[in-house]
């Protein structure tokens, strides 16, 4: 693998889409053809998306301070990772994506420099930002016009989500009877919790789960428990509504659904066992899940998926992020919402004709789905109102 | 042209090194692969330029305050330039580079931005920003650790300088001879005046024109002149040392060279006539030139040259700024000194074997200049020792 980058220089080369061969090519593509388009944007400032890269082109931001299952490693380290998921972006749904590793930490600092970039921008994808500032870039971004989505967040949370959906249908049960444990309350975990808060999507009937109880290093988060950032503190008041303390271990008796996106080895098998019948089991730690899927199927679970391609039912964002951004790109959506997202489940799960224990969720090269999920997050979009005239 | 940029959508497109057709692609290019050269960079920081994009990526960066012959058009209308820009850079010299645009103003704001982006580039092209900001934006990043440019100044002084190396050469005057007259003191006369003040690179000899005059729209500089900004106070130093008061033309009286970066339409015969024998006539104004070239002719100028591709002897920055960043990022450069863009100005004069009055630079299509200049900017850059380790 070092070998391959160290080859490569590089996972991303930047390409003209003019050759330069005559005199005449250079006054096209520069001085002084590139004067009138530049005199359209400057009137109709709409233009820059008729004339320029901005409407296919994304913007891979981080600080490199939650790399990975790497950690804080930093701006620069961090860059392999964001070359690879611009290289993602552009294999799996044609878009022009860009990395930039900022050399920031401060929250209003990362806003700005974000902000400050905007304008060659087409939508933000955050990338490997460290809960819980994740949380604050992305609010105080909601609004910068153009979609910002933090993949760690939002994109795991919609994979997720599709996998549960096919996971329900197979155990047949019903969103509404189902109890949920999550384990780990950083982007991911707070980012599942709000989306399953509410994840039908038809305006007309909102469904949710019975019960999250949202579960991390210190144990069950309740109401009033001392310490609580203001994000688990949202989240403790709408999830454990009765108000249990105590273990994961504890959290897990009777639940039907376990989200783990913590840290690997955490469970044993009588956890599993002491959940409800035909428990649906996501340990989604890298690279060593919460419980190993062959401890999980013999504790009882009827259903495993895990964040690793060498297991069945992966939950791979590479399912998710392309097509969300290909249907923001392409219905001149300002910004992604939890109902876009929601649509981008039910449109993953879709893809997915006959689910099934190993078979819940497509294959990560499926090219099935990017158009799929593409379609229903423009549909939303538009239904939604949240386009650009 | 405007149909082009339409058809095109955006002028460049980012294009993955890697294709993605197996499982085991994706695990290369991104996760678990990545977390090799990710983890050695961590630990050793250089090697930033061997596993990413860096090495070869520069960002052509604005604020859009000084586009072309369009002036302050904002950010996102400056971006059909910087794309331009950044094609060039591919088609020329094959570099990397992503346009951004800087919805910003403020100075310290504009230097802090390039610093906490500046990660993924391996140098920064700076463009179309107005002076004085340009200068000072200049100087605030000239220790960032990268080479950073401003085209704008530095490639176009460059430009000027070979013109001018290869006119000296067909009119036969010495360079001590000459006094020159430059018209503008924005960011290409400030630039093209410090470039001048030593035109030799050989450090066992420095050899300067004559004499410099700049002179802005409330005529000649001259030290003490009231309302000077700090550069224009820096200039008046060490041009004009006979401390002349007056207005262009009477600057232009007995003058060798009339470099004109300034308005079009402002010299008449008279002023060139009255210039010294055999003069050197440069007006560069954009898309009128100060005089035109017949009228110069006409006036007994020895050799004329415009920034336009339909007059002889074409001063184009495109002869200049592929070179010097290809030169900076071979030689791994941190910074690009006054020394290396002498060195760049002497390489481009020499691509020209015979000059004569009609044929002072080479075409802006000639393949044999990047490389020229290149080797010129790498060899001065390891001489002064500017390379990293």
């Amino acid at each position: 693998m070092l070998k391959l980058h160290s080859k490569l220089k590089g996972k991303l080369s930047i390409n003209s889409k003019i050759k330069i061969k005559t005199m005449k090519d250079l006054s096209l593509a520069y001085t002084p053809g590139v004067a009138a388009p530049c005199m359209e944007i400057a009137l109709h400032p709409e233009k820059v998306y008729e004339y320029t890269m901005k409407g296919n082109t994304v913007a891979i931001i981080t600080d490199g301070s939650a790399v990975l299952g790497l950690g804080d490693i930093g701006a620069e380290a961090s860059l392999p990772v964001m070359e690879g998921k611009a290289l993602l972006m552009k294999e799996f749904a044609g878009i022009d994506s860009f990395p930039i590793a900022l050399k920031l930490r401060d929250v209003n600092d990362i806003v700005s420099a974000v902000k400050s970039i905007s304008p060659v921008f087409g939508a933000i994808n955050l990338e490997d930002i460290s809960a819980p500032r994740c949380f604050e870039i992305g609010e105080q971004l909601e609004n910068l016009g153009i979609p910002v989505m933090h993949d760690d967040q939002h994109g795991t949370a919609t994979v997720l989500l599709a996998a549960l959906i096919n996971s329900l249908k197979v155990v047949g049960k019903e969103i509404e009877e189902v109890k949920v444990v999550i384990s780990g309350s950083g982007a991911a975990g707070i980012a599942v919790a709000r989306l399953l808060r509410c994840m039908g999507y038809d305006e007309t009937v909102c469904r949710r789960v019975k019960e999250i109880i949202l579960v991390d290093s210190e144990g069950i988060i309740y109401e009033g428990r001392p310490g609580l950032n203001r994000y688990k503190q949202e989240m403790a008041l709408f999830t454990n509504r009765e108000k249990k303390k105590g273990s994961l271990k504890d959290a897990l008796a009777g639940a039907d659904v376990f989200i783990g996106v913590s840290k690997g080895n955490i469970l044993d098998k009588s956890a599993i066992k002491s959940m409800a019948p035909k428990a649906i089991v996501f340990p989604m730690a890298n690279p060593v899940p919460e419980i190993m899927p062959q401890d999980a199927v013999a504790a009882g679970a009827a259903i495993v998926g895990t964040g690793r391609s060498d297991f069945p039912n992966q939950v791979n964002n590479v399912l998710a992020f392309p097509g969300i951004f290909r249907g923001a790109l392409d219905s001149k959506a300002t910004k992604i919402t939890p109902s876009m997202r929601i649509a981008a489940a039910h449109a993953l799960a879709s893809c997915v004709k006959k689910p099934s224990a190993n078979n819940i969720l497509p294959k990560a090269l499926d090219k099935s789905v990017v158009p799929k999920i593409a379609k229903a997050v423009a549909a939303m979009a538009v239904k939604e109102g949240v386009v650009r005239k």
